[in-house]
């Protein structure tokens, strides 16, 4: 474990099936005004709209509507929201659905009562609240981001093409969270395998960094094993509990800050991947899919050691007989073989991108720290192109 | 994932080599009386006692010394760490050393303001404190008890010949800890295998219990495979950084409730710990190591699967032309062939269990739910007679 890091995490997670009975005892904690945020119908068509909405009257609750939380929320959204949430003096936002209706909480819960321009201090500027904010829980129900246990939020900027990540502090992240892997059951096929593989993504992101013997990276590929195994069942019987639970749970852990410890992390498929929907508005899972392969296949030759760690104790690959980079490259083969069994994008063409927007997705690309290969902005050309 | 759970953790960990330094920070949080708990001389010799008494000083407390805190703390001992926090109204319990005493400054906590008798309240009848609770925080010197991230805490009763254990609830867990994988290079060799072997069990505790197909597993193997190759490391090089921090980290995230969740859990192998301990004052990760064989090697064939998995993946047996039975049984050889190399005691005789309080012992075994065998009282007798 290197470096000096703080751990603690303030969110309180109710899991199971009668999770949600959890939610009456939590909103005494709050005042009368509750914001309720989500996104398009589903919620209503599958009942979990008016259970939340009967528990909240039950409670003696007064609901602001703040539905239409699109997937890649926008910062006209989140102007939106946050004059909402401070015109009604609201007590507790509270998020249902996925990772970006709470990735769209978290930022109106900062923005409501900011005196500067949000989009601009948080996501440009990456600067922290100094303004009163308003609590978040959630309930979540589509699985991947991690949202509903950690400070980060996402939002997209159209007009500028950028898609910007603000990581929030303890103040911001969800006081409390309700996991129920019933009310994952219902995401369409496309949007849970984006989900599957968004957490795929969060672990090899954190775990692509070289840092010595770390027990973090063993927790990582525990995480990613059970991962692997649950999704080939889940991609079969999308209703199979045992493999949704364990599916959500992995998803939540894989974001929460502890596979960070003692890490230094990655980062660029992420990068990648939100430039990518910053000009095709693709969902965020399968902008990472898409570039994946092409990316670690790039920089494998940076960090054989760590590809080859990946391939032994994650896939099972049998060492014998073969050097480290055959080793560290199969590993690799064992991931796409694996993404195309779940039924992923394989390619950014798929996605909307095409070899005439390559420069202009490569300029919106933040290029962070990368440790196994220095990247400028021709690498990332070369990746996309390899990516399409 | 099976069950309705909760998971929160209240306690902010400080890792690495300056964590030290965020003591001062934390203090603020706090009165000016800080009752500083710690055990024999150690803390004196290593320089880490002065460090912390400086940083009090500087940040204006005024500390009430409560050293001479015992490995297994007694009952007479809690009595009177409670009076002494009680008249003095201690802001904060800082506690300085391993798990017996943070275990022992999460009693007195709870114990200062009671109006009944602690230890029937807590340790016998298990219940809950209704009274003011004086926060508690830790620095930790020695590894293994995980009591640094939980609400556990082991007080033994001598005259009563009994070990109880109590589980406080969050508002007892410490507010913070510090963990400076520095301050444990000059624990004993004997107490530092000890520890060893206490986090290894607190994993397979909660392992071996069959739930299906389960992402803790996961995580569990993970962590034991972390351990068994720092340990291994550590044992040669006590002075190795990387491999003293990596055990560091997994014996907090070994007994911090997250291998708890969606598992039922098992605990016989501490419950007869437990009773030798409070026959003989052995100490405490020896005495798991003493009748963990024994009693593995008892229930196995309850739990064929669990050892099985087990085997595979964390010991990497090749299964290949064996039989379930087989494969699970070399998961104990295994582990047998580990505790070897690494230096526990092996035999219960070793620690003072003599044949003739083999009886008296199993009547202090207090007998939990086992998933894998239903033991009984005669049980426990034929597992202590096989690990003498």
């Amino acid at each position: 474990m290197q470096g000096n890091f703080k751990y603690s995490n303030p969110t309180k997670l109710y899991f199971g099936k009668d999770s949600l009975s959890f939610l009456k005892e939590e909103l005494k904690n709050y005042g009368p005004k509750v914001m309720l945020s989500y996104g398009g119908g589903s919620i209503k068509r599958n009942g979990i709209y008016d259970a939340v909405v009967n528990i909240l009257k039950q409670e003696g609750k007064t609901v602001i509507d703040d539905g239409g939380v699109m997937s890649n929320p926008t910062v006209e959204k989140l102007y939106e929201g946050a004059a909402k949430a401070k015109e009604n003096a609201v007590d507790l936002i509270l998020a249902v659905g996925g990772g970006s209706t709470i990735d769209y909480a978290k930022g109106v819960a900062a923005s409501a009562y900011c005196e500067t321009d949000p989009w601009q201090t948080y996501y440009i500027e990456q600067k922290d609240p100094v303004c009163k904010i308003i609590p978040v829980g959630s309930i979540l129900t589509m699985v991947g981001t991690g949202s509903e246990m950690n400070g980060g939020s996402v939002i997209s900027n159209h007009t500028a093409k950028f898609k910007g990540g603000k990581v929030f502090g303890e103040n911001n992240m969800p006081k409390f969270s309700i996991l129920n892997p019933e009310f994952t059951f219902t995401v369409p096929t496309y949007q849970m395998v984006a989900g599957f593989f968004d957490i795929m993504s969060h672990i090899m992101e954190q775990y692509f960094s070289s840092d010595g013997d770390n027990t973090t990276d063993y927790l990582a590929e525990g995480l990613m094993r059970s991962l692997i195994h649950s999704s080939l069942i889940a991609v079969k019987d999308p209703k199979d509990y045992e493999a949704r639970s364990n599916i959500m749970w992995t998803a939540t852990w894989a974001l929460n800050t502890l596979l960070k410890k003692g890490k230094k992390g990655d980062w660029m498929v992420h990068m990648i991947g939100h430039a990518i929907s910053a000009h095709t508005n693709a969902t965020h899972g399968m902008t990472l899919a898409s570039v994946s392969i092409p990316y670690y296949k790039y920089v494998l030759d940076g960090g054989i050691s760590q590809f080859k760690k990946f391939a032994i104790n994650v896939w099972g690959v049998n060492p014998e007989g073969k050097d480290d980079r055959q080793i560290a490259s199969e590993g690799i083969d064992c991931l796409e073989k694996w993404m195309k069994e779940i039924g992923v994008v394989m390619h950014s063409s798929e996605l909307g991108v095409k070899e005439d927007n390559i420069e202009a997705i490569a300029d919106s690309t933040v290029i962070y720290h990368t440790d196994f290969y220095p990247l400028e902005r021709k690498d990332i050309i070369e990746i996309l192109q390899r990516s399409m």
